[in-house]
């Protein structure tokens, strides 16, 4: 059957998540139902990463197959018309081999944590960022972030629920960058733990403020203990920007 | 009285405006409520602009008089407390002399308008842009644009209910650039009579969907006749940026 890659944007403000859960909509089930009612298909949707309840993307991928040999580009309009007003957008529509898989296949994952540094709530971008009011020093953010790119066993930023094999993995790159009160944490992995970019925030944020030294951190990584993670940053900064296949 | 200048952030999508009205919630009342909650006072506010329903803003100006002589990080700190859980912010509060008024002491206002140029409907960015399918030339756009630039009686570019005094307004700088998929239009003048950013925004977007030519818009300008304005650009996509003070 002819086999679809589609890139999707999505505010993930009013969603459980990524994933079909019986506890809400999920952006799966949202997307599904517009296949459905788009093809009259019912489809098992494959995503490259579950993304938790209130985190974003920019570019998901995920694959589909569908009986017909559609045009792509009324494949994306026709999903994005029965996707309304759900803030889910289809970006693209493409065809792939059937060795296309939009999880397996990802060589990479882009992810993108977006913190606003004021005192002042957030109005145009509530939802959207973390706002922290205390100062943060993006530079020794950056220096600390710096011991954790490479192999590691990463069990200290994994989440209880985690259900990946192993806790080791490589993280390629990680870095701190600020423009104005906004800083950006950016992450790529081939693969992820279950929430580790958040849980990595979490902690690069006491070494912002000063909490944490950098060889704390590298201690906290070191000891190979959820106990020693700093704390979870809030879903609503995290972007899955972008993922790539060879 | 003590006076305050507020630089204030705003999500315009659940007001009826900046201006207390009869229909809905506005800016206006909703801080003029924040500022009674904070200080028992029931003051008059004045604004820098007076941005229409769905308008943002990353900086408008108001000014207040209250009876106390408050520590002004005081003030934005307790004003935000009693704001939420609106999507407004104060983002500071300073204390200004007698002689200085939110509207009649700015020299300069600035405002952008973003386009959204692709297909796929806007999903994180929807209620801030606005979004156009058919592809634009930003070139274009932006060479007829310089001339709407100078001063000009802006009839064709005002709303009907319009209260300024005179149409002939002095347009400092009109610019459109785009950033991959998005277009931004940056406008500044000491003053602007009733909506004419968007609706120059509307004309512009006919120039770039090669509708319209520059002579054309020219034309349009000179005949000072509101029947010959394009169209006007939703709200969603406008932002008062900033607020110059002599």
């Amino acid at each position: 059957m002819p086999r679809y890659k589609l890139t999707i944007e999505y505010d993930g403000t009013p969603f459980v998540g990524w994933q079909a859960q019986d506890n809400g909509v999920s952006v799966q089930s949202t997307l599904v139902a517009a296949v459905a009612a788009f093809s009259g298909e019912t489809v098992v949707m494959q995503g490259a990463g579950r993304t938790d309840a209130g985190v974003h993307a920019l570019g998901q991928v995920a694959h589909v197959e569908l009986t017909k040999d559609w045009n792509v580009d009324n494949v994306r309009d026709a999903l994005n018309f029965h996707l309304r007003p759900h803030p889910i957008a289809v970006l693209a529509a493409e065809r792939v081999g059937e060795d296309f898989d939009a999880r397996f296949s990802a060589t990479k994952r882009h992810y993108l944590y977006r913190i606003i540094n004021r005192r002042a709530d957030l109005a145009l971008e509530a939802n959207r960022a973390w706002r922290i009011g205390r100062p943060l020093d993006a530079g020794a953010m950056h220096a600390a972030a710096q011991k954790l790119v490479g192999r590691h066993d990463f069990t200290t930023f994994r989440a209880a629920e985690c259900q990946a094999k192993s806790p080791v993995k490589t993280l390629d790159r990680l870095e701190v960058t600020r423009d104005g009160e906004e800083l950006h944490v950016t992450a790529t992995a081939r693969s992820f733990l279950h929430h580790p970019v958040r849980s990595m925030v979490g902690s690069l944020v006491h070494v912002g403020e000063g909490k944490w030294s950098a060889e704390y951190l590298v201690a906290a990584l070191a000891a190979r203990d959820r106990a020693r993670c700093g704390q979870v940053a809030p879903p609503q900064g995290l972007y899955l920007v972008r993922v790539e296949y060879s």
